[in-house]
């Protein structure tokens, strides 16, 4: 079976588990800018749609013994939330100075949390570990045909939901959205354009893609915290090789900008990636001109780090209107 | 013809204008709580339904002179907006202390702003005075036949959307929004409840509720702007009266708690009016195990007003988890 039919049928598994998420003019800042509101999505982020498509996968042998993931964000809580729904067990191993909240947010779904002490690499390899001492199937975040197969289904609702779009933009980690949104769009409307976006941080799929080889990238902190990866899988380089039209960067201060923005005048929360894609048409980074649908793919952000990026905010505009 | 008529022209007559916003669940805080998130409505609150039907409802003649309105916040911008559509003449009276932005926000759809010196009272006497000289038509925010037939339509829109609702929980200011959506569902499902909510610091239509007559209140402060109305109209109350099962209050922290709580778990931005009905149902003031669709009728508030509430709900976690 081909990726695209994968995503059709994954439209088919996802029936009732992941929201059809509305699409939401953004008029106030321009006519030609419309939001996918993923933020809205169950769990807060599109991760469920992926994970539910993988974890439905297995066989009964495989679900018998439970899966693992590894992630302190929005992917433990949608193979948490999958694996609940799927009767499944699900162990997630998370590095240990991940936020309190997503640790309830992950337990609250049923998932066993193991804290593992080092960075995120150190539980990647724990989660491995773990894998082949139990038996588990390691559940990864964007690497894999069921899991880009499942983000895709975004691609079909807004082929379905808007059919005069013209541009889709994409926030890219991993790249298993983009490759899903991707494949899905270009071999029903090929016309329309894909773009990425990444932070200029961590453009690790921006230079893979410049340099038509995967790359990985030194570290570097970012407010998007949900895109930070520093090597794009194979599976999805390939597909974002041959199907995605551009990949944009955009600032950390324009990311911010973008939240602001999106809370003030179309009344969401969108964490710091899923404003990238708000960011790279509010900062003219994009062709402005076409119909554009930008997915806002999660909102899961604390008030704290909110009310902190709201007084930066402020503070910018301050100054620029110092100037 | 009856109010109820009323209603179902009103929703022939916004067809295309207001939008069919989505009813969204709140299941992280209960499965029996959904949002009607007149928060993502054009201009950013339910006002331009009742504005725009109030306009549309205008001879030809009265259509050439324009209309005026009194308003710092969302009934200026849904008559400007509304005016616009419709291609008429729009004066709105603000007090002269309306926050730039809600200035700005009126102006953007090309309405006339007069600032006017002293409180909203003494806008709303110039208004009248102009009224009354240049012949223009005073469109009242709330109590008047066809604003509360535009309002009314979220009535219908909730039981078609949720047919399954057994509790409706509206914010209550003058009356205008309750008393559509009651008349909406006491004529159709007569066994929904309707819950009127107001802020306990200005609680007129509750006051009146509880003694059976118009109440005028003194003035307090609040944080939900939008309900500040310390007499309500008479035609509401009469409805209100007839129609509403009843009006419960509630406090200051508990609105900006249920602020917080959206942003957080909903990914939505509420105004303080906007966040009571979701107040009512997190902190216990009206039946939680029946299926209630709150009513979050507005999301303008500014950033640095959220982040002043993001503060101070801060301040009061940390001081309960001292305790």
């Amino acid at each position: 079976m081909n990726q695209f039919e994968m995503i059709r049928n994954a439209a088919e598994t996802l029936h009732n588990v992941a929201r059809l998420t509305p699409i939401i003019p953004f008029d106030s800042l321009s006519p030609n800018l419309f939001i996918k509101a993923e933020n809205l999505q169950r769990t807060g982020s599109f991760k469920i749609r992926g994970a539910f498509n993988k974890l439905s996968s297995l066989s009964a042998e495989e679900a018998s013994k439970g899966v693992i993931a590894c992630s302190a964000g929005n992917h433990a809580q949608g193979v948490a939330y999958s694996a609940m729904r799927l009767g499944m067990r699900a162990v997630i191993c998370m590095p240990d100075y991940a936020p309190v909240m997503k640790i309830k947010g992950t337990r609250r779904f049923g998932a066993e949390v193991v804290l593992v002490p080092g960075n995120y690499d150190d539980s990647a390899k724990e989660a491995k570990r773990l894998a082949d001492e139990k038996g588990y199937t390691f559940a990864h975040p964007f690497n894999d045909p069921y899991v880009i197969a499942g983000q895709g289904t975004i691609g079909l609702e807004i082929l379905s939901q808007m059919p005069d779009v013209e541009q889709v933009v994409v926030p890219i980690g991993g790249g298993g959205l983009i490759s899903g949104v991707a494949v899905a769009i270009k071999n029903l409307k090929p016309d329309v354009k894909v773009i990425g976006v990444q932070t200029v941080n961590v453009p690790s799929m921006y230079a893979s893609f410049g340099l038509n080889e995967v790359e990985t990238l030194k570290d570097r902190a970012t407010i998007a915290d949900g895109i930070h990866v520093l090597t794009p899988g194979d599976l999805t380089f390939e597909i974002v090789e041959k199907y995605v039209d551009d990949i944009v960067t955009v600032r950390e201060d324009e990311i911010e900008g973008a939240m602001a923005t999106l809370m003030e005048h179309s009344k969401m929360v969108a964490e710091g990636a899923g404003a990238t894609s708000v960011a790279a048409f509010m900062y003219d980074r994009i062709n402005t001109d076409l119909r554009t649908v930008a997915v806002v793919s999660g909102g899961n952000v604390d008030i704290s780090t909110l009310g902190n990026i709201i007084e930066r905010e402020l503070k910018r505009r301050e100054d620029n209107r110092a100037i």
